[in-house]
């Protein structure tokens, strides 16, 4: 049907589908549903970037690799599709909202879910043993998306990693100082960053009685204590994970436990835990870890954080979290939910999952939240009324009288020549003030009029848009005047 | 059996494919054919970008983009997944290429097959009537890969659109221009712009006795005369598009023309193509187009060239293709096929495809070829054994003797600080000549040494890696010092 309403050459646009969830989500859906009945939209949970947008974002990027290189770290990219058996078991209970390509012969494909199982697949591949590497760039999850809070379907990563067999803790130290840094260059207000470590959870999990099978299971539990109360986590914990109620109360002793190095050096003390080989390894890892936060001079901003867990499945050493400490929600009607801003830890473990013989390179990584970020910033230009300029254009060229549009075509062409970044409008005989609003309205600085007088004279009238001043400048030098106005 | 497998926690990775496809393509297969039989790869006709092409890559987009800034674009960012409805019948014949989404329940989705449907989508949606705008993204094809020209199943397209009622060829002709300057700026060798309209194409066919419902596929057919001998074409439109040989031998004649302004004022006067409407109309934009373009000084590498006639089915006025001239096939074994690295043209229905009722707005547009330029490129890089830095730290903290970590973690916290790129070896207690090694090896033009003498006097020691030089640098200016050292 589909097919022979292409052939009659009828325009097709998606009809609407169940109302329900669209209007639950309200995603695009009053933006695109005209009279007609068509849904004109993006999918559920992706969104267009407008000018405005796209520009701030940019910035965003910007500063976020800045921080990258500073780092000595180098780009590389994957491609957005993979094979789905490179994804499929390294998320453990997220794996189901990997997108998966429909069988159209040939491979079985889906969209990256994340940018760290890629990198280990291309450290495997090219049997990388060594790398520090940043990757900015889309991942996709079938997840329920809450845009108001930037969580999206398809959404920009930030990933900062360090592959290698190293001394322990440096690497990691310097995963947590670039999120010190980000989060300090972004000026988004106070933050705080979690730390735990996975073999100390495990360690917990060990002494409290659960079998080694639920400690990933118990992990996922432990990861929504920000979000529910502790009742609630236990309940799920004897309920859903099937844990004895005694053994989930003494999880709950532990992992509501949070400090500094002193946290951790009453742990090492802890009559149980120190007797676990995993859990005194991580201790003594984190002990390490605070020393060298201390000489970047970022511990005060570090806890220690029991209850931190993460939901994936591939950590197997330190893990990490920023949040922000204060709701940017002065000028939101519905307050911002204060969340995690960035995340990563160490998986050692799963280089090696994609090596035919195992061989492991340990890893440890960074990645931004850039969408969330983004929704603060949106929000704070919005309240500031601030206004950005989504081109960057100079000089309009403009004619004052009727019959010049060759003479705009010369002279545009020569400013494009000298790389000035100019505009004209498209039109034969513009009105010389629709030419100087079209400046007013998109923040151009500076405008060059040749006239017939200007043409017969051989110069150009440069316009001040700001101050209206106007003077006339020779052809022959109004580049360098030009960008003797614009120098900073 | 894959999640059986999964559940047993057994690491799962592609097992071998069918061969045929593969090997005849050469995509990733020998680079990922572990001794276990495993194939570790990316999906057929995609590839990773190592940091050294990342970079080359970031090099040539911010050419690009640079030139499309300078003709006042802003940029806007579209989700790589459309609804399949937004889609399916854009693309002609095409369209069987697009990469569609498994159903997962929810809205059917398919990846994004080029940049210009969304952005008609786009328009459309936000009921935009006049932009100018570009766009440099991922577009997905399930095409055959032919990677060693470039040809691959993901790719960029970097594309510059301007979307407006204006008067005739303004718009059209700054495409032009922006090709033009885009292939000149990354100095490419010497290139050649066809243009030809649509309306003329279908004038031709009309006045050729073709009836209306066989001018697109005709139009398809005659677009391989690029590829293939006339003779070839010529039996392909009897053959599967069921024209009569004489219809054939009278396109024959009109396709077969090229030449400049000449030409365009010779077809004016053709006594049957004159009578045609579209055609008419179609020369007299040409004409203008060709006037326009003589005052940006680029006529002479524009040839109307009634061959051209462009793949999709959205066009409707001047279309236009850039190839280079000189094969860059020096230092190649198999020649680099010359090909199209840009191309583009007017599509003033798209846009009300997806207007519920019809609303036109009429568009031009470009899209440069970045990835067989790329390829261009990375060839010529390769060649003349240029080596491309793929990182850009300035300076490398060390330590001549032992126990000293604390002293470089504190100093390189002091640069990053400063907004120094600096990177350390990961190791506690690194030798001097590893380090000096390294910075060798990575480019690394600094060297900041802490040794114990250095700490008790309250200096660095600043070493040149080129020349060997060292100096000691009080600490406090250390961060002045590297500043002047490292300006251009």
């Amino acid at each position: 049907m589909l097919r022979a309403a292409l052939a009659a050459g009828r325009p097709l646009l998606a009809r609407p589908g169940p109302r329900g969830p669209l209007a639950r989500h309200g995603v695009g859906a009053s933006a695109g549903a005209p009279a007609g009945g068509w849904v004109l939209k993006t999918p559920k949970g992706t969104r267009d970037q407008s000018p405005a947008r796209a520009a701030l974002r940019d910035r965003l990027l910007a500063a976020v690799v800045a921080c990258f290189k500073r780092h000595g770290a180098a780009a590389i990219d994957t491609p957005v599709l993979e094979l789905r058996e490179t994804l499929l078991g390294k998320y453990g209970e997220e794996g189901k909202l990997i997108y998966e390509l429909q069988d159209q012969g040939g491979e079985l494909l889906a969209l990256r879910y994340d940018l760290t199982v890629p990198f280990a697949r291309y450290l495997a591949m090219n049997k990388i043993t060594n790398m520090k590497r940043y990757h900015v760039a889309k991942v996709y999850r079938r997840d329920n998306p809450a845009t108001s809070r930037g969580r999206y379907r398809e959404f920009y990563q930030c990933d900062f990693d360090i592959a290698g067999q190293f001394d322990p803790m440096i690497p990691d130290a310097e995963c947590l100082k670039i999120v010190h840094e980000v989060l300090s260059d972004l000026q988004l207000g106070d933050f705080l960053i979690k730390v735990n470590d996975r073999r100390i959870l495990n360690g917990v999990f060990a002494i409290c009685g659960i079998p080694e099978s639920k400690f990933l299971p118990t992990c996922s539990t432990v990861d929504k204590l920000d979000k529910m109360p502790w009742e609630e986590v236990r309940t799920e914990m004897i309920g859903e994970r099937g844990l004895l109620p005694e053994a989930a109360d003494r999880i709950g002793e532990y992992v509501r436990l949070h400090g500094g190095l002193d946290l951790v050096e009453r742990l090492l003390q802890d009559p149980k835990l120190s007797q676990n080989k995993l859990a005194k390894e991580g201790l003594g890892d984190l002990k390490l870890l605070f020393e060298y936060l201390a000489l970047f001079g970022i511990a005060g901003e570090i806890s220690f954080d029991l209850s931190l867990a993460r939901g994936l499945d591939y950590y197997t050493g330190v893990i990490f979290e920023a949040v922000l400490l204060q709701p940017e929600n002065d000028h939101v009607e519905e307050p911002m939910g204060v969340g995690s801003v960035a995340g990563g830890g160490r998986y050692d473990g799963l280089v090696g999952m994609f090596d035919p013989k195992g061989r492991k390179v340990p890893c440890v990584g960074v990645s931004i939240g850039i969408e969330r970020i983004f929704s603060i910033l949106e929000q704070r230009v919005k309240a500031s009324k601030e206004k950005i300029r989504p081109t960057e254009t100079q000089v309009l060229v403009a004619t004052p009288q009727k019959n010049l549009l060759a003479a705009r075509l010369k002279l545009i062409s020569e400013l494009w020549g000298a790389g000035v970044k100019a505009e004209m409008l498209y039109k034969k005989d513009p009105k010389l003030l629709k030419q100087l609003q079209y400046c007013e309205d998109t923040g151009i600085p500076l405008v060059a009029i040749v006239g017939e007088q200007e043409l017969k004279d051989g110069v150009v009238k440069l316009r001040d848009v700001a101050t209206r001043q106007e003077v006339d400048v020779p052809r022959e030098k109004l580049v360098e005047e030009i960008r003797r106005r614009l120098e900073p």
